[in-house]
């Protein structure tokens, strides 16, 4: 093993490291000459200010969160053995929470991978790199997966502005096999296809295979309106749970596709609709028309994308419960979202209660979710819980 | 109908309760000679500074929340219609919810009942009035429970500091029947008995029913420990899941009598152990001796009864989550949860992080949940979702 370069702490910056923090600042290290010469990505040993050692980390210069520790023992061997080890506790948590082969593997610092996420699609799997050390650790990640799953296709992807602000360029590429157009998914019993290339993230939300259940189990004998309907895994799990007929608007034309699909591989297609619309828009003018829907599901993309977008993001979550709540019928259910980092859940509450309150209709919040448990939260990164769900009946 | 007393708000304090607020505090009134002469718990005519109605509500000049609005159109009757009206919707929606006919029935303000809860056990009815107006309602409210379900029963009951709060003393009286000395309740497909009487609050806490599935779900082949089991609710229904062992604690001889007499209704005694203790001095021995389980739930009553306990009780709320995470075995499952009003879910988590970071163990948050539906939030009250549930895996 090459002897690693070491980062110290500054004195008196021990105390969150120390209490299970996994980052480190930029601002929190000792600064000098020799930090310049360490190549981003490095596992590096982070010291306290005095010399002993809090354990390996991942350095980035270029990035404000300088350092992410991948263990607190300085003496492991970072190697693949050591990451297939880390796989390994996540497989068993996921195989016992979820299944069947369709979740998130592995999410990001809170199963020990700094800045990566899995998911897993049956035999292909799908790694989003979004932090410059495990992009240099790919080689030993990958060789761990297929050491663990032998599956018959990884692909290495990640862009955005997480990738971004840790100076890396886009990726995509196939570490193992050849990839089809569209991969199969199963959720909560119904099937989908996903393009895991091209389609957003990783090519499915398993995030909210929990929140589509909760919708299931409400479905029987109603209508439902899925807007922002991406692969239609809202109405489509409705239907297959007795919904009556279902509304999927979305303006990519190419995830409806995927969509109607989806319709005709779970025997729904008959009562599946599709409209391919800006969501405001298309609520705006579902509601001037007068159609009402016992249950109304809204799920954007984050409208609040920095918090300098905060104030105008929280007005589009408001906005947006204030259209859908128009096309709720009357005692019907509305599901409102939001997978906005730096929309604090308690902000999601106000706003969408002030939409709702806009149209004059009584409501009550009957739950407020998060994301499905293959997307565990770090216990010391309570802000990376990113996904909110609130469910309303409207009178 | 008589003529009703009239309240003023001050000039410039109408945006809340035009925003949908339910509640106008003393400090928002117009002072005046007449409001003495307004008996609490009445009904009045609530009006902006320059006379214009914005609706009734009952008065309570004893109260903080003077003012706790019934509806917003002035001209309605109060009387057993009005509030069968109200339970009409309530009941829809519990039996869309729930299924079986036990759940909590209007949960106060977000069921247009303010400061009133009820609950259903089958053909027995509980109502705890916690407000001076509700209380002066009484009998229109248990005429309107019979009028729409034809209960057996109906208790009324109320105590505790909310009750004092409003100038009320504690009433526990049959409106209704003949009480037994346990009711029998159905959760989940298990079978308990309740002390809907002398038990706490109502005799069961419905408010937990899918934070006792969740665990079910996680349970099969797993021990688990069930800290401040009271009827054993979580446990219980664990071993019918398919848990091997389950050992209650609770300080309580009767909650444990009760939890042993369920233990045997559902057929799982053989699998079913109880002990009297204290929890914390329980958890501290059981993990002295080396006992370890797959799962453990803590379900404390609040630790934090008011604003001026904070810190203790954030305290306690983290010890508890040490104690409570020592006796978990390797990679399994922790649940804390806190009914306090005055924890906030951000807080929880930070204490909860804390407590099992001191272990040194290794943790991640599964699931962060709340009440069960039937227990649905006013949307301007966001605060009153009081129950929060925290669910690691800690390898």
């Amino acid at each position: 093993m090459s002897k690693r370069a070491t980062i110290h702490l500054k004195s008196g910056e021990e105390r969150r490291v120390l209490g299970g923090h996994p980052w480190v600042y930029s601002n929190e290290l000792q600064a000098g000459a020799e930090l310049k010469t360490i190549a981003p990505g490095s596992i590096v040993t982070l010291r306290h200010a005095d010399g002993r050692p809090l354990g390996l980390a991942f350095f980035n210069p270029k990035s404000l969160i300088s350092g992410r520790i991948i263990t607190r023992d300085s003496a492991t061997s970072i190697d693949t053995a050591f990451w297939r080890g880390r796989l390994e506790r996540a497989l068993a948590l996921r195989d016992r929470l979820v299944g069947v082969p369709y979740y998130r593997l592995a999410h990001a610092e809170a199963d020990g991978l700094p800045g990566c996420v899995i998911d897993r699609f049956g035999d292909v799997i799908v790694v989003d790199v979004q932090s410059a050390g495990m992009d240099a650790e790919i080689e030993h990640l990958t060789a761990a997966i297929d050491d663990l799953l032998s599956p018959r296709v990884i692909l290495v992807r990640g862009d955005g502005p997480a990738r971004e602000l840790e100076g890396l360029t886009p990726v995509s590429r196939l570490a193992k096999g050849e990839l089809e157009d569209t991969v199969p998914v199963e959720e909560n019993g119904a099937r989908f296809l996903s393009d895991v290339r091209a389609g957003q993230k990783t090519g499915w939300f398993f995030d909210q295979r929990d929140n589509r259940a909760l919708i299931a189990r409400l479905a029987q004998g109603t209508t439902i309106l899925d807007a922002y309907c991406y692969m239609g895994g809202f109405s489509i799990q409705a239907l297959r749970a007795g919904a009556t007929q279902a509304l999927a608007l979305d303006r990519s034309a190419p995830a409806l596709d995927l969509a109607r699909q989806a319709a005709d591989l779970n025997g729904v297609a008959d009562r599946f609709k599709t409209q391919q619309a800006e969501a405001f828009e298309g609520l705006s003018e579902l509601a001037q028309a007068g159609k009402r829907f016992d249950i109304v599901v809204a799920d954007p993309p984050a409208f609040v994308k920095s918090r300098k977008d905060f104030h105008q993001g929280a007005r589009a979550y408001r906005k947006l419960a204030r259209l859908a709540a128009n096309c709720v019928a009357p005692n019907g259910i509305l599901m409102i979202c939001s997978c906005s980092h730096n929309m604090p859940a308690d902000e999601l509450m106000r706003q969408a209660s002030r939409g709702i309150q806009e149209t004059g209709r009584i409501a009550r919040l009957l739950y407020h979710t998060g994301a499905a448990p293959d997307h565990p939260v770090h216990p010391s990164l309570p802000e990376s819980a990113y996904l909110k769900a609130l469910t309303f009946a409207i009178e």
